[in-house]
């Protein structure tokens, strides 16, 4: 039995999705690319309020992390750290042998922005790395304010991990001074997994023209260079996954609405919130929570692994804490293309399961 | 119209690897994920007739040798260039910062074992980078003899691009001595863009180990480490696409045969070969000629545009010159899931248009 996944990613794909990857090959030279992939792009700048350009990357969202620690940092750079995937992408730029400051808030907790003020107000910083949904923790960090306080540093590039809330919730990347936006499709965008996605600004271009040791992959220059001959990607693209995505983004815009996909999220979010709040506890702190996966603390000491094989034999499956808060918390994502019906049901599910 | 893609990839795709794409999604740390890519992996290792460690790379195949040239350089590095594509291989050793020594060969011209053996023997180098069958001047290295030499330096790393060759021609990866060889899926192997597989060796794994700056994205050791824990990928990857890759393979090895398909390339490739002699001339040293895809001296002077353009309307489509080759030459591919049917139907039309 197929088990519906409530789990922050891969999200549940609709068979229509899937349909849209299958169709007959072309080449990704051919004037066919050129026409998807600008399609693509006017949609995104759309989705993100923005003119800035899109980079559409043949990998995971972790690719685009790497290459904004490769592209926005020649002096230093500065982290912001609440969870697991704020944490590795410390790591990656570490790996990258860039020198990077770390500032390590609780797991659980958010990053304000008069934080990240104190810190960037030093001048030490090239960049700033912020992860808007953490996604192991269930923390919405405050983009807008950090955004905003920003604008008063000219000079610092923020980048911004949006892998598990673009889509899902709003990003308005030009009011809100976001220098590179990223995110990965089988989140809130309810596509199979292979493809990741960011708007770069104009200034975070320039910089990035004057890093050395950038590779070739993942040199927000490279794909530049072959956008501005043909909008076309620096090598060989997943095609069937960026026509995938060019039909959910029609979807999401015409269809749905992105207000209305937002404020699906939300209520989705609210749903699992007060079930949170009347049979467990928040991991996270509550100034915070997440509209797109919702991370609880085991204060009944269930066993998560358990309920989880219990939900499978009802058709579902969520996730267990990530890493170090495994059966210690367990997460259920309300992203995607769920819907408020089917996270009821899946509440119904585990409360008959554990009453 | 769909236009039958005669071009070196991405190639046509039947339809029942497109509808292998279509399953309800599972997680990429669900054990559905450890079923398939172990039964791939195996699979590959059949393939490669190696026992090596199997990358799965959510990229293309650029990826994979940014990862060779991170993975495998600590002091200085060997590329052997005789075409776009090993040129660019270079190139992206030095975009990531590697020394490299570059020997050029004239395009069309193949790399001799002895020439390799002349500057390996200097024991400058960590490793030494060949492209198995150069898609831009239709040139098959001969990896046997390269590999076979290179047993005699066993401290220096052979690694190989065989993006246009693997899965279309005999690669014997422990016999011969590869240290990495690397494709992607949109060439011989005819799948959809977007996946991208290498097989890397304990002497390959042990050396980049020792080597910092390798990022994340493209550690080997990244690789292995989630690989060994439970067979999974260290970043969500293109799940759809691995699943058709199980079913190709499956094809590849136990329909058709790994013997016949190699034979079919060959034919393929002698009647595009015979017909070149007829009518045209190769661009490729005839000591050289690949299997998978002919490149063709345009001594009659037509305009490869306008033959592309009256294919179209019959249906297919071959490629131009690469780069500066454009109009001096044209490429007929004869590879993947392409039949000699298909083949002689092409050369018909193309007799058609141009006399």
């Amino acid at each position: 039995m197929h088990k519906k996944l409530f789990i922050p990613g891969p999200t549940e794909v609709r068979k229509d999705i899937r349909e849209a990857m299958n169709f007959p090959m072309f080449g990704h030279r051919m004037p066919e690319t050129t026409q998807l992939m600008g399609e693509v792009a006017d949609k995104l700048q759309k989705l993100l309020y923005t003119n800035n350009f899109i980079v559409i990357s043949t990998s995971s969202a972790t690719g685009l992390m790497e290459a904004c620690s490769r592209n926005l940092i020649k002096n230093k750079g500065l982290h912001l750290t609440c969870g697991a995937f704020s944490d590795r992408w410390a790591k990656i730029s570490k790996a990258c042998n860039k020198d990077v400051d770390v500032v390590e808030y609780e797991w659980g907790k958010g990053t304000p922005a008069s934080d990240i003020e104190e810190k960037i107000k030093t001048g030490k910083y090239d960049a700033v790395f912020v992860t808007h949904n953490e996604t192991s923790t269930g923390v919405l960090n405050p983009l807008k304010d950090i955004g905003e306080m920003m604008k008063n540093y000219p000079d610092v590039l923020l980048a911004v991990d949006a892998v598990s809330s673009m889509a899902g919730t709003e990003i308005r990347v030009d009011d809100w001074n976001i220098d590179v936006v990223l995110a990965s499709v089988q989140k809130c965008f309810a596509l199979p997994p292979g493809l990741a996605i960011a708007s770069v600004s104009d200034k975070a271009m320039e910089f990035s023209a004057e890093v050395e040791d950038k590779g070739f992959y993942f040199d927000f220059q490279a794909f530049k260079k072959y956008w501005d001959k043909a909008k076309q990607p620096p090598t060989t693209a997943c095609l069937n996954l960026i026509a995938a995505l060019n039909y959910q983004l029609d979807k999401i815009i015409n269809q749905e609405g992105i207000e209305n996909r937002v404020k699906r999220h939300k209520e989705m979010a609210e749903i699992v919130q007060n079930w949170t709040r009347e049979n467990f506890d928040f991991f996270a702190d509550q100034n915070y929570l997440s509209p797109t996966v919702t991370c609880i603390k085991n204060t009944k000491g269930i066993s998560v692994a358990s309920l989880n094989e219990e939900l499978g034999k009802r058709g579902a499956v969520i996730s267990n804490g990530y890493g170090k808060l495994k059966e210690q918390t367990f997460r259920i994502a309300h992203m995607g293309d769920i819907t408020v019906d089917e996270i009821k049901w899946l509440l119904g599910e585990i409360d008959n399961i554990i009453s």
